[in-house]
């Protein structure tokens, strides 16, 4: 009767490498039976965004804020070698030849395999992203609530 | 009679808003009852600098480290969309509108909650800070104190 | 009859300084007894590259990541202050200057300690590096055998 394993993901990032990297962990571990929460916060909310624009009301900031961030997985760039979107391009083709999952389809999977997707409502309040703007199928909390992911949790990464 | 829980984040970065990150985790852990530690190792111990200039002694190299890195956390840049400090100025604009605390005011938070703030000494040494330039009231240690804290951890991040 | 500690680390970062973070607390960890892994995966590859040259048969993408890409330890730059080859320059004369260990001596500490090095099969084959590329007495393995240690991990990290 043991209890499930619990994975717990912290997505600081907004780039397209290390958001790989946590899908792929947590895609693995949802795979294996735990019980996996990626809490997206500061720059990795843009992992989470629609890649259509929304019509939102908003202030000049949070305009700014959000034209400057990447609309969606698929326009984020590189921890590294990011040669101003070539390497991201590079990564992708080499991705598909080696029929690896880009992050949207590692998002979509998530998804099905019942991933826990949260998005921190304090930095979309910074950030001035709206729940509109963000995929559909995810939860909202904060810091209380990550942590009580966290705390009984085996496997706890900030990427 | 339960033990209290345990957080301990590695604090390696200097960049302001993932410092926010590990001091927010930080508050919100002690705010649950958790004996909570921050270890401040390389760029991270730009945080625990105080903002004025402290005469010590020190040789060229630790001089000119001691004059690159930002003095204190409210000079430190940020992981990305720095736009040589735009960015800074945006992120502090835009918390001060939404009354969310600035990081110098999440550090004395977390001194007020008994927050373990501790100065990795191997880098202190190896980047020529001295206790003089950091703040008070912190601790001194090395990586065994860091990992005697870490192994009986619930939340072990490394930021 | 307790059952030894665990440390696991995924090494994602292809940083001097965030490498050497992680080498220093695996071998600290493996001098307190516990049994610890670095999963390289992503840029963290780097750090297990030979110096030299190996001739194996690539496609063009691969042979451009593997010119892009630093070649060993010795070669990486730095999460900041990287100035161009110079910051590392600094960081290294100042280790010397304390006889600190550099990253090639933390690595070889560490295969010494026993301390368990994985290269991620995955993204070796993204990025089109081979095994004949890479450091002797390695271990080959994907999520799944990282999950396997993580899941009873007393500390783990994403460096």
């Amino acid at each position: 009767m043991g209890e499930k394993k619990k994975t717990t993901i912290v997505l600081f990032s907004g780039d397209y490498d290390k958001s790989m990297a946590a899908y792929i962990i947590a895609n693995g571990a949802a795979a294996y039976d735990h019980e996996v929460t990626i809490f997206h916060t500061f720059w990795g909310l843009n992992a989470l965004r629609k890649d259509e624009q929304i019509d939102v009301k908003k202030g000049f900031m949070e305009k700014m804020f959000g034209k400057m961030m990447p609309r969606g997985a698929e326009k984020m760039g590189l921890s590294r070698m990011n040669f101003a979107g070539f390497g991201p391009k590079m990564i992708k083709d080499v991705m598909k030849k080696h029929n690896a999952m880009s992050l949207p389809q590692l998002i979509e999977m998530a998804q099905e395999q019942e991933v826990k997707l949260v998005a921190c409502t304090m930095t979309m309040d910074l950030l001035g992203l709206q729940q509109e703007e963000l995929l559909e199928n995810i939860e909202y909390a904060g810091v209380a609530a990550y942590l009580a992911d966290a705390e009984d949790g085996n496997v706890n990464l900030f990427i």
